[in-house]
């Protein structure tokens, strides 16, 4: 399932660099874990804390970042092994879903939009007035693409994912299946008892390197831009709300819950399901952990944890008092008692 | 990218009324908020109290609820300035989203259907067996409209939303992208060690001027209908179980969670990532908080807050108490010592 | 609107056993609870429990454990009414969702897919290279299935599921609008101060008799296999990250979220937005409560609750406590001055 179909002399070859210590000619059909490796799969051993898991796996042949001794299977010593065997995994997933390069016959794109080089949008796709398409992008089958809308090149959306109009989107971006980029943000304005809608007329800005889940939303400004920050990665079901402001290189994990109008710093780390209020300012390399949720600006570089979140020693003792509490409720009973107190 | 193209004295006969000061010709070349406004944008003064912010705004022309005065700007001088804004904010958001009417030669439209007057039917959408579908209703490409369904008149499905079979949607209904309504609700008998499955052949009704986020879920009830009153606006991927009751004007922000056969009142509000247990009965006007549970019935006009949900009161005593907590353990620990308790 | 159209006699020879108490000729138009029904209506009486409602009940005709005295209306006397029922439901829910059978000619089926027999294919659904399609498989409009993916007999995906490459979903399989299966999962490297993408290049195997919910994600594995167990059940919008390993007859309710590479032994519930963080091991029949996230493993048959969740027992004595922290605050406070403590 996972094919590589490379002999290990080939897989040098494709690294540019490497020594082989045993059969060069040993042929790796697939890779897999240390522990799940079996006769012709690749693995690869980390640090040397996990050569002895390297004794004892049944690869087939190993990258590895110094010669394992005591170890018949055949090596490939390199500086970076897990980079190496990342850029592996990446070869297979481009084979496994390389497109038939073009426009699919039954794509539906506007005359007046402009295509790149060797683009490929697949059936069913909807490509509106004026959008442009960047060199090698891919929009699989059932995309929507709105009006004026610009999508760089070497960018994957993945089967029906909706993108309406006005939205920028950058270089290398993926997004995955369902994700809905650009529709209205929350907001309403109260008159006479009735909910009378604010139109979100703003736009979005998706800059390069970012990474986007399945079943993601990030809605469009008021009036401005919504932006993602380059390199960004955003998890599967999160929602962005409207006028948010995300660095770059930020972890938004999946099912995470950002409100509006929210500034995110560069290398913020949002772990599961954490979320934040709106207008608040989560400063540079902060962290807000799994299930936690910013009611107030997290200063830069602070780890905050809880719900309300607080800075993170802070929650743990909380956290760890409240599992005494109980007995607390009978020991002041006690001292009440024992001081006549009612 | 907001563009408006009017002069003041435009934006003066759009809407009906007002007193200019200043040049009636300036042109507006698109919107702005006041901060960020430049030289040939429109913005907007809501209340005396933005009177010195509008002062130093770069605006090149203001609506305004009464004459500002030390300031060259030219002012259009209305009654309700941020409802004037709003009104060209709609205008703009038309134009933006403007459809070629008719029915796309790509859309898929059984013969049995019967449409309205100037109905927009995208490409790739699909109207199954015995739909109706309102005048002036816009079905964006991808669409999906199931058997016996019927969606009134001037109502916008975004790209991908999927409305199965026999559910009933209002007038002036928006529901944005991929949007689910009608999928089965969760409902399973146990027999014999396995989960079989309780057929969910209920329906939804979704009343007028409702407006629905996208990636939401609303479940078709399981005998009789899920139904969504009137000017209730539903926020991105919230979930809205079978057999529940929403009333009308209700505000459900993002990422809610309401589970099954919920009656929720009239003008209620769930904050973002609120939620409520199973066959509770949410008050008349009554308020959840920001990713707060409610696990039991809500008096109307009641604010809880909280996980499980308290009244706010209450809640807020907790949280205060609970900063004090690691504290009280010492002092705790002291007391005992002193009184040689255990 | 739910309509099943048969006399008392009709429904008697549907199930193949029960005794017709009064005229056997009755004839029910729909089906309806004790409460709403009226007088062309059938329902149901569970048990004796419910004899008193039923002798209050309009409806026309009664499935019942035993006969019911003092009551006029039609009885069809059966072991299982409840079940008996729910077979009636499930044949109006198959009339009502009848599609008409074969691949519609707007659907984009590559010829090297294998299609069973009698297989329905809705228009605008893409069938990718080396697709395998069950016998009797319905796949509704806009459904997309990725390279080599094979889909057993008698399942149903609603319209616009997304189903990417190398997935295994088995027979009688259910999954509802919108759903993405296979998306990458959520796996970063860090180099150099930037996140490197792991590519996701695993599969996903569902088994027999799953049903998965509106709006779900479930992960592809890094390298292995993402697994969901027979007979389970997920609800709406729930997220199932990379490497998890989901037992048989596991409930998963609506807008759960179920982190990176954890296990969930057979017959576990998670009840609504339950969660737990990565890595860790929900063991047989363990239950983890509405809202609750389990950070920690959690033992088989145990029940938790809370955030982070706790056994049961305990949280439910510091959720008990919680309510008198405040007059804790105050009594400690009193017995702190009378003990002239600081």
């Amino acid at each position: 399932m996972s094919q590589l179909g490379m002999t290990l002399e080939e897989i040098r070859a494709f690294a540019g660099e490497g020594e082989i210590v045993g059969s060069a000619s040993v042929y790796c059909e697939s890779v897999a874990s240390l522990e799940r490796a079996t006769g012709n799969q690749l693995s690869f051993v980390k640090s040397p804390k996990f050569f002895d898991a390297a004794r004892e796996s049944a690869a087939g042949a190993l990258l590895v970042p110094e010669r394992i001794s005591d170890l018949d299977t055949p090596q490939l010593v390199v500086d970076a092994p897990y980079e190496l065997f990342g850029r592996l995994l990446m070869k297979i997933a481009e084979e496994k879903r390389r497109q038939p390069v073009g426009v699919h016959p039954r794509a539906i794109v506007d005359d007046s939009a402009i295509l790149g080089e060797n683009v490929t949008i697949g059936a069913g796709a909807v490509v509106r007035e004026g959008v442009t398409i960047g060199h090698r992008t891919v929009l699989y089958a059932g995309v929507y693409v709105g009006q004026r809308t610009v999508v760089g090149a070497d960018s994957v959306l993945h089967p029906n994912v909706v993108v309406m109009e006005d939205v920028t989107i950058g270089d290398r971006v993926v997004i995955h299946g369902g994700t809905v980029i650009g529709a209205d943000g929350y907001g309403y304005l109260q008159i006479e008892g009735r909910h009378r809608k604010i139109p979100q007329i703003g736009a979005i800005a998706i800059a390069d390197d970012v990474e986007i889940g399945a079943l993601v939303t990030i809605d469009r400004a008021t009036l401005e831009t919504t932006a993602i920050g380059r390199g960004t990665k955003i998890g599967d079901l999160t929602h962005i709300a409207h006028n948010c402001q995300v660095g770059e290189d930020v972890l938004i994990l999946p099912t995470v819950a950002i409100s509006g109008s929210v500034t995110i710093g560069d290398r913020v780390v949002f772990a599961g399901r954490a979320g934040c209020s709106d207008n608040v300012d989560i400063g540079e390399d902060a962290i807000v952990a799994a299930t936690s949720v910013a009611f107030q600006d997290v200063p830069a570089g602070t780890a905050v944890w809880g719900n309300p979140a607080r800075e993170k020693g802070t929650e743990m003792r909380i956290q760890s008092s409240l599992r005494r509490l109980p007995q607390m409720v009978r020991d002041l009973r006690a001292v009440k008692k024992k001081l006549d107190l009612p």
